[in-house]
């Protein structure tokens, strides 16, 4: 426990935020830089408002290293309304597309993309509860496909791809919500990327996309104006008032990765706070994991125990030593330990020593 | 200037918040009511957010005194998402709508409806720049309409309805956005009732829908899941992350409200601060009102000089004096001040003290 009496909170999302980060949010929110203002309170036209918006633009665009061909647009809704706006925009050009079915999101995207078109499933790793993310040569990938979409980390299954689905000419989408800025991203190998903010750049309410620009501008007729990545960005994401004080918490955040070291600091970061865990697991005779080895998320850590009880109990216990939200998501059951770029090593550390206690305990 | 040097912010939206409210939420930024997290960390389905919500969502229904025959909904992305929500989930039951055009956001409203259905014009004041509100004997419903639409407060043009139009059977759809909170609803008269939270709420990034659970159900086939009314209605407005912390501000806001004596005892407040700059618009040689008298808005104020020169200087020196985002909108002209709810009594005195001395000055 620090000394400002902050718990380790495990939340698959809306996840912890860096404290350095909620503490200068919380000095500057009455009077924001002499301007006699709260960011909440500035017109987004005024030119105190612009500034940051634009400087957070081009430390992600620096940061992810997204190239000219590509665009950063900060839509409203999170992910799920991404589901709607990727068919909505990309799939006219041929009226089919490939979705990789390998968790509970991807699905659901799957399912709101049959609204708009005929939508085939490339892969999927259902026949193993998603505890696996399938091979290259299991991915069949349909010539005439508008895009390739997977989700590149399962929150709830914890599993992640290790790699970029080649997909020939076949553009690839990917929803990035609960890894991006963990690892780093070859932006031009994508047509478009997306990701809800609050697991690891914001508070929830809004969605960063990445499009390739030269995909924009075929969305079907019907599609919200709101929803059109050519207008928004021809609007560079003003078309109507943007969620103002989430892109400056976005904007603070990623002057905080700097200082990690940036997305290749967090990816040495990241592995390292995996690891300590994962090495609970393989050494326990309690505890085991639950997505296959080569499988496993650096993000969300699933894993259960010898029975339900003895799950339920471990939770209980972790709680009430300050560890909370370990309960697995309800349609996966077991523990889960998200562990995204905020979480720092000792929560991390603390948690294992917890574990290894607790197995101690109820061997 | 108060202590903590904050300036008099007359901006549109978003908007002035109380500072009471962003004193609170500054001091438990870091930790929440003794849960060693933010707000903005806590996950959306634990029941220390979940209290926060249904408090807020419960206050929100006693202080409008929304009836049981109608849900309140917490919806990404501002009113303008719902100009094509609102076709999209009520326009299918004749496939025709009516809409006022009022002002710069029913025309935009108005335009992304003629996506999803045949839409008429019921009135216009287009004629005179959208500087007055059409009598009830000047609208025109169509008996095979869906919805009638149209915008209560006209934030660029400074205009306000002083009347609820009689449409007969046909629903009543309203964007409260710029006067919501303000004055008393009749809500049992509306079929559905949105407003963008960021001028009268909480920060940008959010709408509150308040919907006649009857008139959900029926969205046309491709309405994105986020959209549907009848899918937010099901799932309490969390069919997928809502924007949890501006939620929570809402909150705070609406504990503000009910100290300042409700909607009731806000409507003598905002009454009072809009007659303030009115008679200085009235008694002035070098100031004018830009809407008629009749159709004067209590939230936002606009007024000319004699000159665009002279409008450049008086924005200037008001800046200097402590009077921030007084420059009209860009297809107004001449100056807008917007007096929500959170703006107090003071600023409005000293922004007349202000104009009666610039006009002294340039007489």
């Amino acid at each position: 426990m620090s000394s400002t009496d902050r718990i380790y909170n495990f939340s698959a999302g809306p996840s912890i935020l860096p404290l350095s980060v909620l503490e200068h949010a919380a000095a500057e929110m009455t009077n924001y830089k002499n301007s006699g203002m709260s960011v909440m309170e500035m017109s987004h036209r005024s030119s105190i408002y612009i500034d940051i918006f634009e400087e957070t633009k081009a430390d992600l665009k620096r940061l992810v290293g997204v190239p000219d061909t590509h665009e950063i647009l900060f839509m409203h809704g999170g992910a799920t309304l991404q589901f709607s706006a990727v068919p909505m925009n990309l799939i006219g050009k041929t009226g089919q597309a490939d979705y990789a079915v390998t968790g509970n999101f991807s699905s659901l995207a799957m399912k709101e993309a049959k609204k708009y078109g005929e939508v085939k499933i490339a892969c999927s790793s259902e026949d193993k509860n998603h505890i696996y993310i399938p091979a290259q040569e299991d991915i069949k990938v349909s010539c005439n496909a508008s895009y390739f979409y997977y989700c590149s980390n399962n929150t709830i299954f914890g599993t992640e791809w290790k790699y970029i689905p080649d997909t020939g000419d076949v553009p690839l989408v990917c929803d990035m919500s609960s890894n991006i800025l963990s690892v780093p991203i070859d932006v031009s190998k994508y047509g478009a990327i997306f990701a809800g903010v609050q697991k690891n750049m914001a508070p929830a309410g809004m969605a960063v996309v990445i499009i390739d620009k030269a995909l924009a501008g075929s969305e079907l007729s019907f599609t919200p104006k709101l929803l059109s990545y050519q207008v928004m960005m021809d609007s560079d994401s003003m078309h109507n008032t943007p969620p103002c004080y989430t892109i400056y918490m976005l904007g603070l955040v990623l002057k905080w990765l700097e200082k990690q070291g940036g997305i290749e600091g967090m990816e040495v970061i990241k592995a390292k706070k995996a690891k300590i865990l994962y090495d609970v697991l393989d050494d326990s005779k309690l505890f085991s994991g639950c997505a296959e080895k080569d499988a496993r998320s650096d993000m969300n850590v699933t894993f259960r125990t010898l029975s339900e009880e003895l799950d339920s109990k471990f939770i209980k216990e972790a709680l009430a030593a300050g560890f909370d939200n370990l309960k697995g998501h309800r349609i996966a059951g077991g523990m889960r330990a998200s562990i995204y770029n905020a979480m720092p090593a000792e929560g991390v550390q603390a948690l294992a020593g917890f574990m290894r206690e607790f197995e101690a305990a109820n061997h």
